[in-house]
Parts: C-alpha cells; structure tokens; sequence
C-alpha cells in the first residue's frame, strides 16, 4: 500500500518537495496530496514587483509549474484548500474548502509544512482601505496591476489618471523594488522608512548610498518616521498616509513591512517555534517524526551567529523543499544553514549583502572591524565602467570575514557571491588578499574590488593587534 | 647609507615592487632604479586590444603612471635602459642604453628580475615580413594602430583601403581578443588555430561553442592546422598566410601565439629556472638572497596540480610586486599560488575558467568527473535572461572541485570566481550544492548556475562511487 505524503503549501518548498520525493519513489509507493488555499501553484513571488512594473511581460511567466502540470505528474493537487488543523496524533489534517466552505479530515504518513509567510501588517488606522497592497503572492500582485489599470492614463502609465501618487511604505526589499516598478510605470513614488537610512538589510552608510541612488531616480525618501495611519475618502479609498507629523497623499499605498512565518498550524499542533517565529527542524528540515518544515514558516540554522533566522527567500525554499523530498524519499539530504546573501536592485543600482551587518554582528556578539573602498566593475579606463562601493565586516584578532555589503551599479552586486563563498569557508581576510580572481579589463581592475577590499580589512585587523600581544 | 634596489622592467611587477617597498620605507632607506627598455612604465597589456578596437579611446589611457609620475614619487627610472646581464657575486648588473649602446654596470642590495615575458614566434617562412605583428608590448600595439590607419579607409575603418583582410594566428586569449580587434574595424578576419577547436584554454566541448559564436561574429575559423609560413609581395609585406594545403590572404597578420618567460638573463646568472621555463623562487618570490622575481618572467605554484607553472597575467604581477615590495621593506609577504583562474571575451560571448581542465587534469594524474549544464544569467522569465553553460570538473571519490569553465553571453563570466573561491578551499561539489548565494530575479534563476552544475556533478561522483565500496 502507498504512502501518502501531504504538502501544506503549493509554492516552492510544497511542489519541490512533492516533485523531488515522487522522482526518487518507486511507482505507487507514494501517493502525495497538495494543499493549496490560493490560485496559483510554483510561481515566482520575487518576481511580482516587475509584472507590476511592465518589465516582465505576462504574469503567466512567472508561474513555473500550473495545478494541472503538477497533477500530470501525478501529483493530487487540491486549489483553495487549506488546511485548519494538524493532529499529530491521529496523523490527519482537518481540510476546508476555501471557496465552498466544506471540511473533510486527511490522514498522512508524511506531512510537509510548507505554508509560507505573511506579512508584516501593523494595526494602523485606516489600514483596511481599499488602494493599500501588500505584494505577497500573485492574487496580491493581480490587484495591484487591475487596480493600476482602473487608474492608469490613456497611455497606460499611471500619472494623470486616478493613480498619480504613491507611497511604498517600507525600504526594504519588497519596498525598494515596488517602488522602482512605480517609477517605472510613471507614478509619482514616495518611500517611508522607520530606519535612519533606507534598505536596513545594509548598515546605514550604505543605505545612504542607496538613498541618493532612489532619490536620483526622483524618488522621494522620507526616513525616521513611522506611518501613524491612513486617510480614507468617502469612497473607502486610501487618500493619504500619515507618518510623523506630515500627510502624504496616496491614490495607492503598498506595504512592504517585510513578512512572518505562518507557522500558527504547526504551533497549534504542539510543534516546537524557535525565537524567530518560525518552525524549528533538524538538518534533514524534520520538525516531528515523518513531519517536515521548510521554506517560508521555518527556522533555518545562521552559520555565524549560530541562531535560528526567519529569511523569507526563494532560492532557500527550493533548497528546503528538495532536501525534504529527498529525505522522504529515503534518501540524505541536510540543510547545511544560510549566512544571510542576498541581492537586490532599484532602477541600476544593485545592492548585495551577505553575512553579518554591524548590528547583525553585535548583535551576536562579534568584535569586528570594518573596511570600505570605492572601486569599479571594470578597469578604470573601460568606458563601461560602473562604480562600486564595498564593505567588509572581519571578526577582530582572527580576521575571520564576517559580512560583505556591495553598492553599486549595473555589474556589481553578483561579486557578493565570491563574499559568501568566502565566509562559508570561514575564511580569513588576510587569506582572501592573493586569491585568484579572473581578471581582464572588460571584467575587473587589475585587482578586483573584493581583493581590494579584503586587503583595507587585513590591513584593519593587524592595526587592531596591539604591537605586543598580551 | 641608503639601499639600493634595482628593478628590471618597469610594468606591473616591477614598479608595483618599487612603489611597495618605497611606501613602506623611512626616508632615504632605499634607493630604487629602475630599468626599462621600452618606452613605457606601468601599462596594461591586457587592453592592448581593446585600443586597437578603438573600443578604449586613447593610449595614454592604458599608461597608470607614467616615467615621470614614478620619479616624482622618488624612483629613479631610466627609460630605454636594458639590463644585459647579472652579476650575483659582484652584486652588479650590466646596463646598456637601448638607443645610444652606453654601457655601465650598477651595483646592487637588493635585485627586482621583472622582464616579463617575449611572444612566441615559431620559425616561419616570411615572419619577418612587414605587416606581421605581435601584440606583447605598447609599442607593438602602436605598431598594429599605426599600419591599420595607414591602410585604413576614410571613415577610420578598415575595408576599402589596404588592410582588407587580417588573418589571426591561434586562437587563445590575445588570439580571440585581437580577432574581435578586427572584426570591430571592419575588417575580415580569419583566426588559425592548430588544435581541433579554439580556446584551448577551455576544453574542446566548450571551445566549440566558443567557434560557433565567432562564427556568429563573422570570422572565419580554421582549426586543426598548422601555419606554415607567410607569402610576401616585393614590397615586403605580406600578402598571405599559408596554412594546411591552403592560402589565406592577409593584409595584415596578428601573431597570438602565447608568450613565454623572458628569463635568460636570469638563467645566465645561474638562478634555477623551472620546466615552465620561469625563473623558480620561494613562496616569498625570492628567486636568491636579495634577488627577486615575479611577473610574467617567474614560475609560480599551482596549487591543484601541485608544479610549477608560467601563467602570465596582469593580476598576478601585481601580486608579486606588492609581495617583493612588502618583503624587501621588511614586512611579509607570500604568494599563494594559483589555480589557473582566467576571464576573457569575444564580442558579447564571455570566457571564463578556473582551475584545470581535463587535459589538466590528466597531466597532473587525476581521475575525475565532468558536469555540464545549460543555464540563464537570470531567471528565465526575465526579458535579459542570457544563456550560459558551465562545465565543472570533480575529483573521483572525493568530489573535490578541479575545474570549472563558463561560456556564456553577457553577465555570466564572472561567475567563474565563485568556483575559483571555492576551488581555493578545496571545496567539494556536494559542499557547494546548498550554498548560499545570492538569489533575486534580475541575478540569477532561483538555483543560480553554479549551483545547479554542483548539484550534477555531485551526482555523478556518487554515480562512480561503486554500490559496495571496497
């Protein structure tokens, strides 16, 4: 008799782990039964900001894997299922349609939590007006663009219709990114961030980089205030955002707070939550006996702080999804933690982070120095050449690389990479000064800007060194 | 009493070793002559092409310091002076001016050999004909911007006037650089390589795609011949290329045959002098007490294949002045090694490798598997997404990574330093399977390439890995 695995969750780790389980299966011996409470299976969340910006044409390109493809693989696909509770016990979960309302009970051998996050939504005044967007999932980024539509000119650019002003509340990811596809669709954006500097996945000097970037892009960056609240019209249309002691007038709000785990089936399960909200699992991504967790509502291991994270990104849910198939399957996959890469861009700046940030890492307790330079993508002298800006955060005495952020534009951020596999390697900056990079002048300077800024940090970390070490 | 150092060759290495060890000196410690029998100091030859292109404007803007920025800094620079032999008993060397024959001998404390390295020029019928030219110095370079405006139409591009035809012979770094040279001129170009398929820098699976995109670019590509001379006109130049059982007309003719260490002078002083044919030194680039060597003329150690190799290269040189400069002033310095990591371009088509190829491989002994994956520089959704594929290399049983080679169009090149990154720790490709790299759609699918290649060439390690291991 088959095994029956059900998957919380039609998204990346729920189909990958379903996809990747059933490849490595003997035939029948799984039967695997997905719940999906939304429209739409596999699709690609980061890519939402550009359909809603017109860069990538079609939202159909952003779904990777329809229901139907999922089921010709012979995956049970339910749409607008979700589930309301887990019983461990019983080894069921209770389902209800989303749609009609009907309830049923599924039992499980295997059950894969894969049920994302939601996001960050304080209780604001006015915050349930019609014109606020969070940019979550695709329903979600399906009534931005219907609703930018409603109010777009006869060009199709918002700006002398209903849609002429925007707020991006946030600076984050999801925040900069939204408020780049506003720009681009011809709608006057403003930005508002609690922080001191936009983009807090970056320490505040290279936020500030940042922000001149979105301002030169006539963005308007309002910081160090916190929105207060929303003003409706008559119609129950968002008029304006109200943050510090100033009114923004809004036709069209996006929240981009940032999300949480949604973890509250597995909580209420009795399953174990670690500090950061999310499902705690082992390295095999289990978070009970033939119970497995991954992606979005989980905790996943910080290789330097040695902490659970919450880090809401695709390419881990992915990872997660096809280490859980494979454990399924029985085979050994373990996720072996994250150090917090990530990449972004607004308009041609690209911004790359990986490792610790200076909070991050007093946060966790490190002794650090820190080294900036300024250098370009390409020899100075090629005409294509794009500046850079990169930080570099090393652990004091040791000189253990701790965190790399780069600014910069078109070329740039992708060096964050050569960062992160240096610090996955626990590697020294002294020990990064010689490596061998590629070079050629259509590619780097003669020395690459992360040799450059490898070499400033040694240089730090033997200032550091009292000349007579105790 | 001061210290004298005495440079030979006034580029990379050895003004980069003058300026390290003056920057670390105390005032009036040492006294740096440099000799340089060009004309030129502290030039990339890396860009050469690229100002033959027209593609970098002007000459000068290759020059980083030129003779007289080097004396202000306090070095003492003779230009046009060659060194014509060493005397390491008497601590001498012998000085001849290259233009006025005046011979002197200068004593010395400390000896910099940086004479770089000479082209490859195989004893060919006719190679001294006029319009044959190499592609090593700046000079040589003028030589090539000089004739192609002599036979240059009246729009500035080749074609209609003299140099209609240009033939390139070998198809490595300088070979498909300069041949793009041409092609951006105007002019039609033939590149004549003598393995079975271009840029044997990679390996022939991955030269082929590098031979269709030239092709796409409008050469010609002949492979698997040898040239065998050169017919010249009564006036002297040349008119054809002679190749296999075929002619080929040529108004000009590019030599892109390699280079090899210019160390005679060194060799007849006695230094050992390695199979690579590169003045041997320790990890310190000391070739003999008080005598040091680095740059294209010196041998360094490969750190996979563990021997001696000759790779020459701007950012190695720039090392090994940095490291000589840092140890003559007292400090320390020591050159790692390489692991043969490189980048270069034709046209929009990118070229990057990085430890040993299978040819490698096999020389050095080891037993390996390959992995070859076809992948985007973005996600596929994305309207930029370019095409890439990388080729990885992993040691049998261990998995160790050995090499990597990416080709691919634009923004896919430089991915080559997260393998190289990766091979500097002795990764192995199962290691680098869940990394954490970077991820956003404008940078790379949700499992960036070198991921996914990792991920193949892990499983083929388990594949060859026999069911009961003995």
């Amino acid at each position: 008799m088959s095994k029956r695995i059900v998957v919380l969750g039609g998204d990346a780790t729920g189909m990958s782990a379903a996809s990747t389980a059933l490849r490595h299966a003997d035939d029948g011996e799984f039967e695997v039964v997905v719940l999906e409470r939304g429209h739409y299976t596999s699709y690609s969340a980061c890519g939402i900001p550009y359909w809603i910006s017109g860069h990538v044409a079609d939202r159909d390109q952003l779904i990777a894997r329809t229901p139907d493809e999922h089921r010709a693989a012979g995956i049970d696909v339910r749409m607008r299922a979700e589930a309301t509770a887990i019983d461990l016990d019983k080894r069921s979960v209770s389902v209800r349609g989303v749609d009609d309302g009907d309830t049923y009970e599924l039992g499980f051998d295997e059950l894969v939590i894969a049920t994302g996050a939601v996001p960050t939504v304080p209780p604001l005044e006015g915050s349930d007006a019609q014109g606020i967007f969070g940019v979550q999932s695709l329903e979600q980024g399906e009534e931005i663009v219907e609703d930018l539509l409603r109010g777009a000119r006869s060009d199709g650019k918002g700006g002398d219709g209903d849609r002429r002003k925007a707020v991006v509340v946030g600076a984050g990811y999801i925040g900069v990114e939204m408020a780049e596809a506003m720009v681009v669709r011809g709608i006057d954006t403003t930005v508002i961030e609690h922080a001191p500097e936009p983009f807090t996945q970056v320490d505040p000097d290279m936020g500030a980089l940042i922000r001149v970037a979105m301002e030169g892009e006539g963005m308007t960056v309002v910081t160090g205030v916190a929105v207060d609240g929303f003003d409706v019209g008559e119609d129950g249309r968002v008029k304006a955002v109200r943050a510090g002691d100033a009114v923004y007038p809004a036709d069209i709000v996006i929240m981009g707070l940032g999300v949480k785990p949604n973890a509250r089936l597995a909580a209420d399960a009795g399953l174990e939550i670690g500090p950061s909200g999310g499902i705690v699992t082992d390295v095999r991504m289990r978070a009970a006996p033939g119970v497995w967790a991954g992606g979005d509502c989980a905790e996943v291991h910080h290789r330097l702080s040695g902490k659970g994270v919450h880090i809401a990104l695709g390419t881990h849910a992915n990872k997660h999804g096809r280490i859980i198939g494979t454990n399924i399957a029985g085979g050994y996959g373990a996720f072996p933690g994250v150090i917090g890469t990530a990449i972004s861009k607004v308009c041609d700046l690209e911004i790359g982070r990986t490792g610790l940030t200076e909070r991050e890492a007093d946060a966790a307790g490190f002794g650090y120095v820190t080294a900036t330079v300024e250098s370009t993508t390409t020899a100075g002298y090629w005409p294509e050449a794009e500046n850079m800006t990169v930080k570099v955060l090393a652990e004091q005495r040791t000189g253990r690389l701790l965190g790399a952020q780069i600014v910069g534009r078109t070329g740039s951020g992708k060096r964050i990479d050569v960062f992160a596999t240096a610090i996955w390697n626990a590697m020294t900056v002294e020990e990064m000064t010689f490596m061998d990079l590629s070079y050629a002048p259509p590619f780097s300077p003669v020395w690459d800007a992360v040799l450059i800024a490898a070499r400033k940090a040694a240089k730090e970390v033997q200032g550091e060194i009292p000349a007579s070490p105790v």
